[in-house]
């Protein structure tokens, strides 16, 4: 994706002033590309913050502008779907950095031209205090709910330790409050593979024939391994040839599972600015909730007060595991946080929080109507 | 790597005859290159054959001619070593397809110029008939052992299904019998990598200035987390910045997983061949010894007779883990063959099987002595 331009008009506000930024430096003139689905109430007390992943966007129930496909949660946000829009008023924002209409690497600088490299180094508050001055813009003080899965989840935890008092449920699925060596080391593959391609030209390629697509492609791969279990990819694809009979004795996809993994790759450059893969991978990385607050992962917690918490993982989550939540769920115990926990059995590694798991869909309805 | 010849004299045999391929293609002029430790008695019946892994070499107890650096195995290989050369007349023979010595796609072909891509596409049972026919050259009809950990062990398996005869001994250590839907998918990635790379132009970068350097260090990163658990990671790098005392806000190594993974990826195209990456890995994703064999396991082994087996696993490797060596021990068991097998408790993942781990050194000195 090599344009300066989003082809759509998202709807999208400035933020009135600039964001200051971990970073020490501000970002000015920000714009936050949002959607929203339900009413809000006149009381303006049923907002529900989503929060999306990595490559996720503000299209969580309608249909992708540059893809034409669905939401990428439509089957948890709608008429009666466990986060159901006949009650809820649902704001799902594009993060800072990224490319579906907030500002990020690709849109223009004070110069007029794009800010590519020039864009600050982000991090998950950082977006989070994105998130917050939208909800200021929008009149919405405190929210129901803050959900988010994987990086999504991240932001929820970092809003209840940063804004505690804008929402009185965080539930956060498939996250952790810390990026592992092994997370980092998947990103660093990622960064590298993009840098590595001349297409990428030290970030600026806006506005030519062709930016660094193959090596954009070559991070997705990578990283979509780590998001699907081994046994998941076994029962998906197991060693079976696609469209043929025998091995091909050649570097074509004879397997099935190099030629899902080769469109994983292609598909995702259509819709992706490379950049922002690199900086919002970046922000991940320093994610460190616990580094944030002192050392001490209850430290940043201590002011969440009556918040309640529900944390899920699924049992094949190889990227955010079972291990990581239970070190969140002890640093809420330890600060005598209301926190509930479930480890989910699913087949699909990480993945689980976007497909088709009826145990996440009870767990999310149960959590919003307590 | 981009130079077409090999910048040392490797001690070789040139085949008397044109290999046969799995492929059923014909390689002729095949010359594999070794080295070999301790002497051969007289009775030529104390030969162990040591199989290297996909990115290893003959210089098992020697110095490498291109790096300076100490054999890969200079703990387990030598005099008072667990295979010691005392007793045993090691040999270990660069696998066809690589780039130290043996035949290659670097290697000329019969017009004179380097195959490159027109190579033909190997086998690990390909590679077996190598090591059988260096065997033949070398007068060694039965083997004492073979044995071989990584892609060592698949082809340790493949000589023990494909020329039973010729071993009495068959130690695999950290191997498999199939690779799996995620095994192919990060090789996938490398490759993906390589051929993404301008350098790589089809494979025709011999001579060149440059070959896919950055394409191959990216192909190395991916497959090198594989290589090693995610406790190891943790308590090798953690969250530990690398000579620095805080985050830069940029897209230098700030952690040393990065620096770490980076050097591992750059440090490696000075030894190895893209092209040769190529195809050794297409050859590891095609190796499924059940399917050789009708498709069921033990059938690859009816013909073992009185060849006996060791297996060992690590139990924190999750490339190919201890399961996966359970299914080999299963079919091993169902033809009533002599096997032995250990998991080993190692916190450094798939790369235990070269590193310190002195019940392994255990197990093999014993395996040996019976």
């Amino acid at each position: 994706m090599a344009s300066t331009k989003t082809p759509h008009a998202p709807r999208a506000v400035r933020l009135p002033h600039p964001l200051p930024l971990d970073s020490g430096r501000e970002l000015a003139d920000v714009h936050v590309a949002y959607e929203t689905y339900g009413e809000l109430a006149p009381a303006r007390d049923n907002a529900i913050l989503l929060c999306h992943a990595l490559t996720g966007d503000q299209y969580v129930a309608s249909t992708h502008p540059l893809t034409g496909k669905p939401g990428w949660w439509e089957r948890m946000v709608g008429h009666g779907r466990p986060i159901d829009t006949n009650r809820f008023h649902v704001v799902c924002a594009n993060v800072i950095g990224s490319c579906m209409g907030s500002t990020g690497p690709a849109s223009a600088g004070p110069d007029g031209e794009p800010y590519a490299m020039r864009f600050p180094v982000i991090t998950i508050r950082d977006m989070v205090r994105a998130q917050a001055a939208l909800l200021d813009v929008l009149g919405i003080d405190t929210l129901l709910a803050v959900i988010g899965g994987s990086m999504g989840g991240m932001q929820a935890l970092s809003l209840a330790a940063n804004f505690p008092e804008r929402t009185n449920r965080v539930l956060g699925i498939a996250t952790t409050a810390r990026h592992s060596a092994q997370n980092i080391a998947f990103h660093e593959v990622g960064r590298q593979a993009i840098m590595a391609d001349p297409g990428w030209n030290g970030g600026d390629y806006y506005g030519a024939a062709g930016g660094p697509e193959k090596g954009l492609a070559v991070a997705r791969m990578a990283a979509h391994i780590t998001y699907l279990s081994e046994a998941g990819l076994t029962d998906k694809f197991g060693r079976r040839l696609q469209d043929r009979d025998a091995k091909s004795f050649g570097f074509d996809a004879d397997f099935q599972v190099e030629s899902y993994l080769r469109h994983q790759g292609l598909s995702f450059t259509d819709r992706f600015d490379a950049n922002s893969y690199l900086y919002i991978t970046r922000a991940m990385d320093y994610f460190d909730l616990a580094e944030e607050h002192g050392g001490r992962l209850a430290d940043a917690f201590g002011g969440a007060g009556e918040t309640r918490f529900c944390l899920v993982s699924f049992d094949t989550d190889w990227l955010y595991s079972t291990a990581d939540m239970r070190e969140v769920v002890h640093a809420l115990n330890a600060v005598a946080a209301p926190v509930s926990f479930v480890e989910l059995g699913a087949p699909y590694g990480h993945d689980s929080f976007l497909l088709d798991v009826p145990a996440l869909d009870r767990v999310v309805a149960g959590f919003l109507s307590q």
